[in-house]
């Protein structure tokens, strides 16, 4: 038995970004008030978006600097500011950017409304009460984050990288326009549509199955294969396709494999980013996932695309430990691949050995 | 730009059926209060799913007579001996059937808090404001009518066959429970789950198109494909199949093209059902759909299922004009696969040529 939750509604198509005001102001389920802009700190260099954008007195833009994965502790700091910038809630929250963004938008809406602190929602269905309305702009496409029901944060004290899984981390809404992807650099947007193809695959060769998941993920990956396999993956027509295989993947939103718990240990202990994170963690795993492996080599070569070598070779014993420690606790996903003993399979020495090769 | 709407949440798998009481006693998005359960007639001499619904003192189970299709008098009817049953509004309906029963549950949830009559709304976005709360159980799949953005009806005082389209014609939940359609007669699983290929592949064949609904329904003819062409298209593998084919399908909600506006007019005309209506009307269409009509043709007799034939020789000039009106009116779709010159195409002799040839 699967339960799903879906976003209740998207505008989709080149132009949508000319398009907010119109939401904002006519569509009756969007409450009135002050709107917060969260927006990746990129567009702070790169306003031309930024102009479509409606801003009155009462509205604010935050940039989000997403140099390093959302922490709870910005997100605790992001609320604050807001807390006492406004002097209330804010009746809308519109997140602007990649995943990290995105997940950060939904990481203070929920806890603007619920009170305390980030990691107090980290893990499964935490969320007392639904967050602030919240409309999703992502301006890449990849990570699931606009349509899935989690919002991945890492908390530095802790080391523990978990997401609030909730209905209440849902976005009421998106606007989705491709023409925002088609400046992002290759290799970003590479790493980041990749994500999808991993998230969906390792969900497709699990042993957690569901039909629907299985139809999302199933369709997401022939996306992906049009996309990186056939001609350019930035032109107009790949761009469109990358965003809708990024919408189902996160819609599917399945269990992942071993990439994901990889990819997590990497960018809790050496700060990689999500997306190039997965696609070094692949690099060792084709032992596991052969055919996914050649095609994901494929695909990189189809593109262009040369992905960093080297990293293993100057980890210290230290960064191993570390980097195991990360990965293990990511009990889901690794047995949902490997089984319930999958600690007798992916030994330290084993797991050394995978970070080593990478 | 396509604006897309999605049913927020689903619960999926065999055995859904049994978790009714839980949704509505303990989802905090269901209102409480009276439920009002909607079921097709069928359920009358089969009643062992009826005993999964809990209905408490203050509850309604009204039988839907789905023997002709959905009317508009028939929505005006329900809706008015509910109003005066209960002396009030449900909280919640719950429509339990195949598509005739889940389009008169959204008409009559979109009746009970608009007020006025069925016809006043039908067209595109006359719904004032949102509908009863409203969950759908389908017990056929392909119809769509569970996620799609509308609910079909027929006025027989003016021969009209048309929907309240409408986001507020949306269901809120659905539960899925593929066990339902285990014990569908054979010819009317197949009619019903070709409506999906149909209006799928009608989609993909039009003019009028968008990558996210040509995404959904690549999908959901993929899965038809699996469903009708291998293996049985009963079995539980395949009925999982088929009502996610048929979830996509109503998803993805395109514009349809010329089987959909002639098996209309059998509807409205001779009170063909709209699943065989299809099927007859895709008869005659080789020459508008030739790949489609072989894989149609070949999908029946992998089922051993025999269309009837023949029809074509009864009809009346009369009936043959009357098939012609009903049909020629639904421009959106005839133009979409004909441009706008449709009726210099689709001319009053080619039409009756196809009927005839029914």
């Amino acid at each position: 038995m699967k339960a799903i939750r879906n976003v209740a509604s998207y505008l989709f198509g080149a132009g949508a970004l000319g398009r907010v005001e119109e939401v904002l102001r006519t569509d009756p389920r969007v409450p009135a008030g002050p709107v917060v802009y969260l927006v990746d700190h990129f567009f702070a260099g790169h306003t031309a978006p930024l102009d479509k954008l409606p801003r009155r007195a009462m509205d604010r833009l935050v940039f989000i600097d997403t140099t390093h994965e959302p922490s709870t502790g910005q997100v605790d700091q992001v609320a604050a500011g807001l807390r006492s910038d406004l002097g209330g809630l804010p009746a809308v929250i519109v997140g602007m950017g990649g995943g990290a963004t995105l997940d950060m938008a939904k990481a203070v809406s929920n806890l603007l409304t619920n009170g305390g602190q980030a990691s107090d929602y980290q893990g499964w269905d935490l969320v007392k009460v639904p967050g602030v309305y919240k409309i999703g702009v992502p301006t890449l496409s990849g990570t699931g984050s606009e349509t899935s029901r989690t919002c991945v944060l890492t908390n530095y004290e802790t080391g523990v990288k978990l997401g609030m899984n909730s209905d209440h981390s849902v976005f009421d809404q998106l606007i989705l326009d491709p023409e925002l992807t088609a400046t992002v650099p290759r290799e970003q947007y590479f790493h980041t549509g990749l994500d999808t193809y991993f998230h969906c695959m390792e969900t497709l060769n699990g042993r957690t199955r569901n039909g629907i998941v299985d139809a999302y993920s199933e369709k997401a990956i022939e996306l992906c294969r049009q996309v990186f396999l056939q001609g350019d993956m930035q032109d107009q027509a790949s761009r469109e396709k990358l965003m809708i295989a990024s919408l189902m993947g996160g819609a599917a939103a399945g269990n992942t494999g071993l990439v994901h718990p990889l990819s997590a240990g990497l960018s809790v202990v050496l700060g990689v980013h999500h997306g190039l994170a997965n696609c070094l963690a692949m690099g060792p795993l084709a032992e596991y996932y052969p055919a996914e492996h050649a095609e994901f080599t494929a695909m990189a070569r189809a593109q262009g695309i040369v992905l960093p070598t080297g990293l293993g070779a100057k980890l210290s014993e230290e960064q191993i430990a570390k980097l195991h420690a990360s990965c293990i606790v990511h009990e889901k996903p690794l047995s949902n691949h490997l089984g319930d003993d999958f600690k007798a399979i992916l030994t330290p020495a084993k797991m050394a050995a995978l970070f080593r090769a990478m």
